[in-house]
């Protein structure tokens, strides 16, 4: 059996009871180093197979064997596991490859909503997610995303702002947003979103510092009706008061 | 202390640590009427207030006077409080009157990741939420969101995709969509995502049958490399295998 586990943003309060039952279920865990770290209070003396960042599909692969040789593993991804996590390619694997594994995909918190909460209420409309990785993806298409969500006026959550090799992508997709969106659009930042470490600050298109943003930093961009108020970030869904 | 919580789509298992320590430390728990009923197994003998749908400022309003006279209240919301939830108003009230009630927004899993979770891994790359109810948002507005979301290659999720008054709604968005989107493109719906009562089919954007679409349904539209292999609906995100 192998739970594929998004276990939130990292602290135990918004881990979800499934999640933390299958972390407790499993004989293995498998994990990108960090994360596997995150959870270690739920581990206990159990085996913890960590592999580096980018070697996605070898972990995978180890977590596929273990389960075949009849072990319950749990591989971890933070946030959810369904979006920019290990669910996908699992499915894949299994799928397209003859693994004879039961899959189950526990979700788990993204980090839009624990940044969310956070700002305020900033997704309370219609928003989106891009990633601005484009180690997979061209940045033709981040590209052609990043322009159709800023000219329908959606909320914008960015995931993968920023790090080594890509620099320059956030500040190319503000630049991309830059006509449709006013240079007061209110911004929301939060780094290590539901983590201990947490940080967050408020800023605008215009006034976004970029070098302050990295990989774990969750950076939210609002509507042409989201404000600023008493420090909080938030989106009106439209009520008259 | 006001607790605006997102209780996750309604099982227990879903729920976040830190949303159940909301509840149990609240002295009054405000509602809709479904949600209260969700998490009653967490309620005990506190008094519930349980208000009727479309009746949201007074909801809060409720929620904020008790809030003000010194007990602690969690508002809940299904889903995420932040995502066509309550927080969002809550919080327009807070910094737009005069209450002086502190508030903590307490994020919870939407709809559209534990329907992605039943489907297999729909989310994998970037997407949107569109709530297709009219009653705050000009139809205008939602058409504009939707084509610029199918055009731009999105997944996309809908919210309120049904319901008495507007059973239309999601037939105009699939017309919508077709010149963007292939007829085969796969479409997941799941009804009480992450409840007891759980349902869920896959089917394409040229055979979906509105009808068995109500007002809890998630209905999630794939972009153009979402396929559907053994009962599973699966983006990839790019990986080669």
């Amino acid at each position: 059996m192998l739970y594929v586990v998004g276990i939130g943003p990292g602290g135990l309060e918004m881990m979800t009871a499934e999640a933390r039952a299958a972390i407790e279920a499993a004989d293995v865990i498998v994990g990108y180093k960090t994360y596997t770290h995150l959870v270690k209070a739920l581990v206990g003396d159990k085996p913890v197979i960590k592999t580096g960042m980018c070697k996605e599909i070898e972990r995978c692969q180890v977590a596929l064997e273990i389960a075949q040789s009849g072990q319950t593993v749990a591989l971890i991804s933070s946030g959810d596991a369904g979006i920019y996590g290990m669910a996908g390619l699992i499915l894949e694997m299994v799928t397209k490859q003859t693994w004879h594994v039961e899959v189950k995909v526990v979700p788990g918190m993204t980090a839009s909503i624990a940044a969310g909460a956070a700002l305020g209420a900033p997704l309370m409309h219609d928003f989106c997610h891009i990633s601005l990785s484009d180690l997979l993806t061209p940045w033709s298409v981040i590209a052609k995303r990043i322009n159709a969500a800023a000219a329908a006026d959606f909320v914008i959550c960015f995931y993968n702002p920023r790090s080594r090799g890509r620099e320059g992508h956030l500040r190319h997709a503000f630049e991309l947003m830059s006509p449709y969106k006013a240079p007061d659009t209110p911004v929301g930042v939060v780094k290590e979103a539901g983590r201990r470490k947490e940080t967050k600050w408020l800023t605008t298109l215009a006034a976004m510092d970029f070098e302050r943003v990295d990989m774990r930093t969750m950076v939210i961009v609002g509507n042409q009706s989201t404000y600023v108020e008493q420090g909080l970030m938030i989106t009106p869904r439209g009520y008259t008061l």
